[in-house]
Parts: structure tokens; sequence; C-alpha cells
């Protein structure tokens, strides 16, 4: 089993080259809930919608994000009543929070639902919610207190100062089943180029989580999400300054120290690779910008131990 | 002040009548909402909402219910999930029921929600909920027992024999703000052409309704729903009968005999005048098939007193 706790984006590119890489059935995504809101009564899994749709071929190469053929109509009706406006909600993908929401609603858990959505989808590997239960990811600005991971990422557009990261419903959360004994009897655990502050850390704020990936460090690889000191999108950079730690390779190494004996950095990074050594973590140096034909599946294959 | 007791279709024509007939701000729409449900965790309100579209000028020719423009993606991705399908939304609909969840889940009522969506599509007339308080209405059917409205009346097609009909929650909800000074203080209080038994009767079951139209009989005027025995759409027919009651504008006057001293009934039912006479109901004969040109016009005159 290779199992990949994942956020969003990054994640679900290197999904897409780990599932052509080993056998689908082999792999297992553990998906980060944090990110996760409940607007107009739905419940929407924005990370767990982003792995189905781009792991199925379907997201918008336009826009990068969202499914393609999208429409905005329910949008475009919410804004003519002065609605909350400020997530964007396309027709197609509503029919996902709808058909979640329902079933929710009708007692069966996330990971069921998630389950249901990724056979719906043709998804031939595995992938869960960390846990069945309610994790938010809370953030402390400094001019509004603190804010939902969504108000800030979507609503502020990640453009306000942070102090402080929380993880509500965290202490009382519990894997969803099988979370564990994968990590536990995995052959390789991989941490994907997510944002280790808001995607990967509310993963391992699930309790058994952190401890179970630290056990298993001799066999966890984490992929840097910064390259050459910037993240490709989002504020990863920013909210690792924010949180005291340096917005570099040498950073990520530091930050997943204790969870994974192996960290790959771009190739433009080649320099920090000693400075990754000292720290007892192996630096694998190649290309990791995965919207460049070809580097998709050698990263795949590099964390995979199959290069 | 000109009240009008509505259910869906049949009051939305006749109010796009009654407004042209009369000042729009001396009307007040006193709407059903035992059709309402809540379905993928939207709160759906059919009949607010068919009111809302039609005098609007904004329902589908074509379809003959849902939105102009309308485009059914959400519901194509429902589909695809194999989930809850049996109940049509479409995208622009779709930007309707978000908007009024969210804003229900941020405290407003019913009644202030109605009259937001009311004042961006430009009604000019009053248009309430019988109440902000939860009412539904249960239908017990021989084959399946207690089934909810819709589950009924859209994915049972009206077509399963019906034993009794109640409204859960009525004896514990409250008439909306203004609902019965409205009633007391109008100069008409109108029943439109709706089902009687699953659209009028939730509104009067409402505490304090049913009296209040009582004590206003004399200026108290209903439309016959039932044209030459028939319901123009909907199963009112087979319900008034089911009920214990005839399927004919005798029936309707007899169900109506405590609330209105007046019955407008369609030209073809003519022969029936002097049996509702006697019923003390006065008879008003004209068309009332508000699918042909300047029927609409002249209906709405007519239960206005301008005619």
């Amino acid at each position: 089993m290779y199992v990949v706790l994942s956020g969003g984006v990054g994640a679900a590119r290197l999904l897409t080259g780990i599932t052509r890489a080993v056998p689908p059935d082999h792999v297992l995504a553990i998906a980060n809930v944090g990110d996760d809101l409940n607007l107009f009564g739905l419940h929407i899994s924005p990370d767990i919608d982003t792995i189905l749709y781009t792991t199925a071929g379907q997201v918008s190469r336009e826009r990068g994000w969202g499914l393609t053929g999208e429409s905005w109509q329910a949008m475009e009706m919410l804004s003519s009543y002065q609605g909350t406006a400020w997530f964007n909600l396309g027709d197609r993908d509503l029919g996902t929070h709808l058909h979640r929401t329902q079933r929710l609603a009708e007692g069966a858990t996330l990971a069921t639902v998630t389950a249901e959505l990724a056979k719906a989808w043709n998804l031939r590997f595995g992938l869960t919610p960390v846990t069945n239960d309610r994790l938010r990811t809370m953030v402390s600005t400094v001019d509004e207190g603190e804010i939902s991971f969504q108000e800030y990422f979507v609503r502020r557009q990640h453009s306000v100062p942070v102090t402080s990261v929380r993880f509500e419903g965290a202490d009382d959360a519990e894997p969803a089943p099988g979370v564990i004994d994968a990590i536990e009897q995995a052959e390789r655990v991989i941490i994907a180029p997510s944002n280790p502050v808001v995607s990967i850390d509310p993963v391992l704020a699930v309790p058994g989580i952190r401890a179970a990936v630290e056990r298993r460090r001799n066999d966890t690889i984490a992929v840097s999400p910064i390259i050459g000191g910037k993240a490709l999108k989002g504020p990863a950079d920013r909210l690792m300054v924010e949180m005291g730690h340096e917005s570099s390779v040498v950073g990520i190494a530091k930050w997943y120290q204790s969870l994974a004996s192996s960290l790959v950095i771009d190739t433009v990074d080649a320099e920090h690779a000693s400075a990754i050594a000292s720290l007892d973590v192996k630096p694998i140096v190649m290309p990791t910008v995965m919207s460049y034909p070809g580097v998709t599946d050698g990263l795949a294959r590099a964390v995979c131990g199959e290069g």
C-alpha cells in the first residue's frame, strides 16, 4: 500500500502520477477535511473534490480549478439576490455538494460518501477523509480575529497576515476507518506537496495520525511544496514565515523532520541538499513542477521508489 | 387591501391579473408552505417560488413550470451519482434555494427572506408565507402509509390513492406577522383557484386563520379550481372525492361554505349555479381558464369587485 497524505491541487496532481506508477488499488489518499465548509446548508469538501475531479481528468484546463463544462447559473441567480457569492460554486459542482449533503443527512459517513463519489468517477484508488468527524481549520488574523479557512483563503484571497492556525474539533476527532492501519502497513507513506500549515497539519492533528506517521519515519517521504523559496500556488510560503519557519526547502525539512526520512526538492533548490542531509533527512533532487509533461510521472515514480 | 390565499400555479396566474386590476401595493398574497421541503440540506418553498417566478414573468412557457433560460447541470451530476433525482431542480432555481437556505441559517424568518426575494424580482405586491414556522402537508396513502406532500405530488405524480391528509406542525404554528391583521382589514379576501385539500387547507390550518376568514365571509370570494368536474392541473378532483366530497363546483361551494359568500365558477358549470345559490353562496359565472388571453384579467377584476 502507498498512503498519500493529501491536500488539494498538488496532492491531486501527484496522485494522478502515482496511480500510473503503481497499481491504483494499492494507493490510498488520506485527505484533509480542515477546508470543509457548510455554506447554503451544503457540506462542501474542497480538497476531496479537487482530488476527485483532477484524478478523473475533469478539471478545467483554462481555469486550473473546478470542472470542465461548468456553468454558473446558480451563482448568477444568487448574485441577483445580493447573496453570499464569495465562494464560487459551479452548477455541475453543486451536484456533488447536493449529493454529499443528502447522503450525510441520511446518516452516511463522510468516508462512505467519498467512496461512493470516487466510484461514480471511476477512480481506481482509495480516497478517504482523514476523519468522519467535524474538523475545521481556523485562522487567526491580525485585522479580523479568527476566521474560517475558506474565509481566509477564498474570501480574503489569503492576503491578510496570520498569527496562528488551529484545528477546531481535532481533539475529539477519530481517524476514519482503516486510516491508522493503512499508515502502519504501508510500503511507503507519501506527504504530498500540499500546504504544510493548513493542508497537511490538519491531517496530522487527528489523534493518532501524527504518531503513526512518526513510527513510519523510515518509510515516509515528503515532497516540498516550496520551490525556490516560494509556493507554486497559495499561501504556503507566507504561512511558513508567519508560523516562525523559513520559507525554503530547509524550512520544510525541519517542519517534517520527525515524520519523513526523505524529502524531494526541486532542482532549483539543489544547493540546499547538504543542509537538508544534515537534518538527518535524505534530499532527493529532481524536477517537481507538475505542470510540465513527464514531471508528474517522474516524481510519482520517485516517491513510490519505482524510479 | 386585497388578500389572496394562495397555492401555486393557479394562484400565481390570478395574482398576475389582480396586480393589473388593482394597485399592486394594495395586494397581499398569503402563501401555502405545506409543500415546502428540505432536500439536499436546502429549504425549498415551491408555492412561493411559483408565485415569484410567474408574477415576474419568468416561468418557462414551454414547460409551464420553472424558470426561463433554465439549465440542469446540477441535476445531471446528481444523476451520475445515482442520487435523489425525483425532484427537479434547475440551476437557476437552485440559486433561489441556496440563498433562502443561507438566509434562514443566518436567522432570517421565512417571511423576511420571501420579502427579500420578492424585492429582488421587482414584485410590487406583498408576498408572505402564512407562517414562519414549520408546517408540512403529510399524505396518507393506501400502499405506502404516510408520505410527504412532494413525495406524493412529484415522486408518485399524485397517482396513488389517498386516505387522509394532515398538516404536521400546524397546531404549533403562528401566523406570520401581519397576516391576521391583513385578513381582518381587507376590502376583499380572495381564495385562489388552488387545490382546496392540499394548498388552501394548510393555509387555513394555521391557528387563527380559518376563524379570521370566517369572520370576513361576507367579503370573501373563492374561485373554483374544479371546472366541469375536473381539476385543470393536479389532483384536486381526486383528492376532493377521496376526502368524501364531490368533485364539482357544488363540492367546492360546500367545502368553502363557511368561509366564502361568493364562488366564481366557469361558464361550463353554469347549470350548477342554482345549487350553489341554495347553499347561501353567490355563484358568479364566467370564463376561468387562465391560459386564454383576457380571461385572467376578467377574472381578476371580478374577484376584486372591479368588474
